[in-house]
């Protein structure tokens, strides 16, 4: 199992952020072919109570690196990537980990 | 369920890292107490070829945020929190994440 770690630094207005992250970018992202699960949280809080490094993280899985990649390249990948310009005001960091056993 | 996002940046010996890892640390972070699940991960590549963020993402969910403050509280919680420095020489990242419905 492959995943699609996508963190989300702080945005300049939060809460239409989440608007469109929930209205929006969220079915989008769901939309991938070979998505396995889907799960997002939004940042709360830090240990030690220092400025959040990220508003929010979505992991999306997939079966092996190809099916992510093709997932990516698709129609409703490019479609997920294009919509991240529309609200992720604070930037995102993107990487593809895979899951210990 | 909140989760406790640690993401591991690029070590300065990679192999040393993941055998620390392997053999020592995550043996301590499982042993934190009221610990729903563990979920950890390598990080192989960026969807756009730059280079790596992070070399690891470890997800520690609790069932609230007050169980994972008391887990992080506990001595099994510091000692896998005063374990940290003994391999993440890429430095580290965390926060706390509610898991969104």
């Amino acid at each position: 199992m492959v995943k699609l770690i996508v963190l989300y630094g702080p945005a300049a207005d939060p809460d239409a952020f989440e608007r469109h992250y929930a209205d929006t970018h969220t079915g989008l992202a769901k939309a991938i072919p070979g998505l396995r699960r889907f799960e997002a949280g939004r940042g709360i809080a830090t240990p030690d109570g220092s400025d959040l490094p990220y508003q929010r993280i979505a992991e999306l899985s997939f079966d092996d690196a190809e099916a992510l990649q093709a997932g990516i390249a698709s129609d409703e990948g490019q479609a997920a990537v294009n919509d991240i310009p529309n609200f992720a005001t604070g930037g995102v960091t993107i990487f593809i980990a895979e899951i210990d056993d």
